[in-house]
């Protein structure tokens, strides 16, 4: 079930065939869910309420076949790893992994991990993307049961095709609006000079008081005030958007995206909340805008000295704008419709949106 | 008429008493508007459709009593003086003036002198903030008609009370979704540990395309596309939005403010589209949060070395990001409800808002 | 007279045949110097010492043949406009135009005319480029003597060839270490893949106390701190460094390109003080790198969809990274070696650096 | 052996007693140096020649007596965590943990399992500051030879007191302009208001090509090409240079000492390299200055509205500027000049800086 099954559609661009983020071609996603125990908390045993999701840019090496990324920060109150070297060179040279917050660390080594595993990492120099959300609240976050295996699993796990949404993944115990939230996905596709391209975004969406919660206009959250956990899920969560598109674009461009992206979370009813780590990272992984890595070595780079990439004339991005926006939000509410009530530890409980509420 | 007599509540804080940035304790605003003329475009002729606004922090010397102040970009593509030394100093020393793209330069040259004649300028140097959007689809824009003498009469006819909204000032002769746009303004007053504070927004609105519009959740442009221009006013026009508030914020806080104005522009639909200039500026004007001008000696500043001015706990203010996002989509939305239908240039036109759209 | 004639040769890398930003080919320089009247200062009427540089990054239409461009802010205590849509487009659209503070209107007003008359600005809009330093320990600043046509004359004046330095353009009343300062250039040529290219430095020359100075690793400044003006000439003063080359690069690469002349400014021993508008603009103008301009109407943009501009592999980079930090450095030497001595209003004096110092 | 002890002395401002960031009061430094094995890189064997570093903005509880803090970055080819929230929160509220590029995940988590220890972690939410730079000339950097222990052991053992410079803790494998670097520290006093204050530098410094190396304005690096590794011990590295101090400062006053940092990574010739991650944060740890962490619960959340914090008043902040920039350089050289001969993995060598050169 999604949000257009309901009936409610975002936006004026179609989706794509799986209106997911893979639906950009050669976009790959992997989810390693972990759900474990029940009952009262004990730090180190459970309940266990977490898990990882990684995305891959393409199917090659992707720490030789660079994708044009950029950062963008809505509320900063999070973390996403790599971003000083992001916003300096304006390439993602790694996977993108999702996970809870304390898992921040086991994550980023593990991805060392797999890409000395899969690239070889010739100069033994990488910096991953780690981005996290907060899953305390059902949790055993600091039981720190998110291992290095788990992680290996989600990036070897990666494929394209359907996307699982809801409590799957570094979503597995997320909240949205008070409600449960997790992973959820949406795509648009645009037609330029004849050719169809897609942007796809995938969310882990943990953000948000109800009050805020704004559906199709409608301030739902303020018409629907129930179901809500008497001490809030998070004070205000957070939320990390992935925007990946085949549409040759500059990280200049793919820096403007993200700032659309903050648009669709605006179109939810989120304000951006002090505690919320509102983290947004787009890139672009058409072939030809690709930058290949250098050799190591300083006296033969192997690589031509001038690069000549497409892009996108910037007079021609209003449309990508609108489908990042509107993809975000659909993204949001997909992973709030696909969402199932979860019980968490010490029986706190985040309840599904009803869907009955949007008709 | 406003949009609250169409029945339209944006968000859930109440308003101060006049709905207007001059709620906010001392703020003054001032308008100079110019209409003149009609018919075919005689370049330096007209007809004229421009204007000046002109916001004052407060009632006293700016330029010595200055205010914590920061700015915001949504999407670059315009104009705000004054940025660099806003986001280094983290003040605002100078009253901030909005006018027609080409004016600026005269806007910029009438403030200094603005600033002489009233706050002395000890040490000649100043650096003003003039803001601007394009009005170039009603007026004769590269005729020039600013003049000097029309920004001396915004800034001393700046006042409290009752801000005319519409076609005055700056906004003369704005679009917003392909109708008319212009000035609109809109507040929200909070309590803090049991004081009420304002939070004041005025816009200068001019960007949209009609199928962006939303209104309290409608999508209120693709129900009715009529009455637009055929040729675009703008092809994305841009908006200044102008915070003020009488909390005792830090610039780094009034910078958040800003994206949380920036949301209140995504509820309208806006997407900050490619050629649009949105920028945001936000200030406190509470007299305990002000930071005095040392004098230019560089022996004897005249100040205290240490200062210790009092801010909001960040944990306080999510309250504040809420009032400020629903008071920017309240004021975008005034601008449109008190904006008339207006003829310029070559006859072209601006067709005012149907209120009974809203109905 | 310049540096090198002096025996001091800042970095390891061969400047142009000029040495100067007039070795990037196609860049032209323009100045108009104003120096009028001596003694007691009376405002409005003298003594004038004061003017306009203005920087033509090529000899074409720059409104509709746009270079590549960011800009950079060691210290933002001065004003470059325009700068929102650098950063926003990450494309230069007029030419750089150099004056004091009070002067920034009237050199926007005449820049947008200058525009007009040469480009046709087909879509009346446009956002000038108008950076600024201080000079009113030496001119009647606040008596604004710089008038539309002395903009005009510079921009019009704007040649290739050598470049005058020192008491010249917007350079004329300026200060440097507390010594007389003004117009500095420099060059650097780099070849790569056997092509030669170039990077030029301009800097207008503004900033530093005395015991900053250090030339060639010496401390200069505190070895001689005679000549000073008894009350300092600014407090701290400022500089804008303008960046040339016609090495194809990207925004992203020029905004790279603006942080190492900050290490430039870093090498003079200067700090980037309080009060100092420390702000850097870089382009690259070839050819093949630039940005058309499309039409302004939204359904024939007149430009294809997707532009392939080649841009320096950033593994390239480190040389170019080297030479601007040495054109800079260079630069704001050239200033003072060519600056005289200059009597002011009310006798203020700014020496020469006497020649002797450096051997 | 220090750089004054060799006679040079970097600026005009006296060091503190130690002359280190130690001499701030209250800040702690602990240092685990692990240096195991020889001869041929087998991977995960050895040779290991890494460590960690880690530096206490104070004695008491970091994560709810939080210090005023900025992040600046000259070059971004590197990580710091944490860097997202240190912009929006401006605080500091965990230790600064240094290390190599490939443990930052595991010093993450052990700076997760520090702070749940000693801080308790009401809310389960933490987002550490960990910041690395590359050892692998030296090290097997891939074996991943930092443990959890290594990192708490860093942590615990934080003490004020002279620090250890050179080959230790996370500066023990490093390279400064193709000789051996590592730690080193530096410290400054000012006097305000009567009152003594200090600025203090720990840097963990990795970066320079051998011609860019200037030592008090000689150009040491092209007189001594010799004593380099035939292949760069890294083409380009990095520095992380931590800024203490307990002058109260807001966070927008620390990144402007941030940028002075740069100013003194350019005073030693460093460029900035491409692939070099140059990054700073700075802190003020004056108690008066601190932000309490407030409770985890919306409905009280135990701290008061309003804060008053005192700061600096900018108008004096030059002194500050200025003592940034000469201790960052001065700890750049103290590292050189403690750090021995180190011969690594593979028979890899790195020189100790010969001290005659600079007699």
């Amino acid at each position: 079930m999604r949000l257009r099954d309901l009936g409610i559609v975002p936006g004026i661009h179609p989706p794509g065939p799986l209106n997911a983020i893979t639906d950009v071609p050669d976009v790959r996603v992997g989810h390693t869910t972990l759900v474990r125990g029940e009952g009262r908390l004990v730090v180190g045993e459970g309940p266990v309420r977490t898990g990882v999701t990684a995305i891959l840019p393409h199917g090659g090496s992707i720490y030789r076949s660079r994708c044009p990324a950029a950062i963008g920060v809505l509320n900063g109150a999070g973390e996403i790893t790599g971003r000083s070297q992001v916003d300096e060179y304006g390439v993602l040279e790694t996977p993108i992994v999702l996970t809870n917050t304390l898992s921040v660390g086991v994550a980023h080594r593990a991805t060392v991990d797999w890409l000395v595993a899969n690239d070889g990492l010739a100069d033994d120099f990488v910096i991953p993307v780690v981005a996290e959300t907060y899953d305390g609240f059902l949790n055993d976050i600091r039981g720190q049961h998110v291992t290095g295996a788990d992680v290996l699993a989600a990036l070897d796990g990666a494929t394209d095709g359907p996307v699982a949404e809801g409590n799957v993944g570094g979503g597995t115990g997320m909240a949205l609006f008070q409600l449960k939230g997790g992973i959820g996905t949406s795509s648009r596709v645009l037609t330029i000079d004849g050719t169809p391209y897609t942007i796809g975004v995938l969310v882990q969406g943990n953000y948000g008081r109800r009050h805020h919660l704004r559906i199709d206009g409608r301030p739902l959250g303020i018409e629907h005030p129930e179901l809500a956990p008497e001490r809030p899920a998070v004070v205000e969560g957070s939320i990390i958007v992935v925007i990946a598109t085949d549409i040759p674009l500059s990280d200049r461009q793919l820096g403007r995206l993200c700032r659309r992206g903050m648009l669709g979370i605006g179109r939810t009813g989120g304000i951006g909340g002090h505690s919320s780590g509102d983290l947004l990272i787009a890139f672009s992984n058409a072939p030809s805008a690709r930058v290949p890595r250098p050799a190591p070595d300083f006296r033969d780079l192997g690589v031509p000295p001038f690069l000549s990439t497409p892009r996108l004339h910037d007079a021609f991005i209003d449309p990508v704008f609108e489908a990042t926006a509107e993809a975000t939000e659909e993204a949001i509410f997909n992973a709030m419709v696909a969402a199932e009530t979860m019980v968490g530890r010490d029986g706190h409980v985040l309840h599904a949106l009803p869907h009955h509420w949007l008709r």
